[in-house]
């Protein structure tokens, strides 16, 4: 999977976030120039303004009027408001939420989608060229642009609407923020026996790397798939002390089985 | 992390399933003899003391008595009525389950445990020098074999008693099978929109990363832990047409609101 560098593509950012953070430099790598940030928190629009070699503005009147494109990676439901500043932009409008319509976009001439499927930390660098770019365009202009930018950033570029668009990213809420949990979970219990975490980290990759291979149904071993309920009733004394640990053991433990039946 | 290899020491494998598979090829890497493969199912003992150039039994009547070591890795239940045949045998007698509690070997006068935290599969190679060891002992010249062994395979051996490696056991229930099953319903979600599971690897395999150098709770991202109720509710409705996915989908979210509300 190859990228291809995009050049002068004047990008305005809106959002000074981990994403902003990474899809700025991102972009600014992949060869556009990024003009100006904006947050509301000067300070935050400074810094990353900064880092970026952009200008930084924390008043949306000051929006400049000679960039290509806005990237709106804000908290969603600061999209809104923000995109009625942009109305009269002559600039194709974007923002990058999973689980918001395009249509929040409507009152833009120009608009559309750029979704990077990961998580991102402001700290962490991230291969964006791995990352799949979920994107959406109302329009050819708009498409001609999305589709540059998102080539510019990642060799994994797909073509996908709100509602599609909305359950990857309901997927994703899953497989990153939910495994987190479960991650975090883990780790309470090895605490309250003074037992570092770190001792699950080979299996944390190996359930990881398992599913590159075998589909998670296949993947799965443990008392919950074998109906182990001997193991069970021992894990359910052991969890007494987190009786919201204890809650969530039983109720994916049925679900884990329920689902195995099912597919007999 | 170093092994320091073994050798000449006499192993009896008892099971023929993931476990006895991968901890058999792992012994005779690290210069092991295995003698011998019991498994109820005769085909079963042939094929793995094939693969490890063993003898193969399916009765035990049948077990040797000029062996130093007896690694028990068959299902938790029959632990115990293999190790009534073992009782009266000059060898360690060892079994490898997470949250079978050592006792169950007391009849056997040395006895012990070797727990490696790890998920196995038949199919899937493992690199055994980074997976943690547990060992547990009931006297010196138990002490002086399990660590031997457990040296001869890995870098990472602890000594832990039987309820601590419960807790590990547990953890790593959360940590393996409970993720596992959130990739699963992710792959459900992804199944019903005809989107190929793939599009969540990247995202897979940095949510395992980032806790290598975050904490879980300081890795957390997502509607959850923001409280963002908008897109839960967005959620919510997706989810209609899997009940079990959207009551675990209600369930972790408030674990998550909760668990990062405490820690304030």
């Amino acid at each position: 999977m190859s990228t291809s560098k995009i050049h002068g593509l004047r990008v305005c950012l809106l959002g000074s976030g981990n994403v902003a953070t990474r899809l700025g430099i991102a972009l600014k790598h992949a060869g556009s120039e990024i003009l100006m940030v904006y947050s509301p928190t000067r300070k935050n629009a400074e810094k990353l303004g900064k880092l970026l070699g952009a200008s930084a503005i924390d008043n949306l009147h000051n929006l400049p009027d000679d960039v290509d494109v806005f990237i709106i990676c804000t908290k969603d439901d600061a999209i809104a408001p923000i995109a009625r500043y942009l109305r009269k932009k002559n600039a194709c409008v974007i923002h990058t939420a999973g689980s918001v319509n395009m249509d929040v976009l409507r009152s833009c001439k120009w608009h559309g989608i750029l979704y990077p499927v990961q998580t991102f930390s402001a700290q962490r660098e991230v291969d964006f060229g791995a990352i799949p770019m979920l994107i959406e365009a109302n329009g050819s202009k708009s498409k001609t642009v999305i589709r540059k930018i998102a080539s510019s950033l990642s060799g994994k570029v797909y073509w996908m609407n709100s509602k599609q668009r909305l359950h990857v990213h309901l997927a994703a809420v899953y497989a990153n923020n939910f495994v987190n949990y479960m991650y975090q979970a883990a780790g309470k219990i090895l605490e309250a026996q003074d037992i570092p975490f770190d001792i699950l980290q080979p299996l944390i990759e190996e359930t990881a790397n398992k599913v590159k291979k075998l589909s998670p149904a296949d993947a799965q071993t443990g008392p919950a798939v074998r109906n182990d309920q001997r193991i069970q009733k021992i894990h359910n004394v052991a969890l007494k002390p987190s009786p919201r640990l204890r809650k969530l053991y039983k109720e994916i433990s049925q679900a884990i089985y329920l689902e195995a039946s099912g597919r007999k």
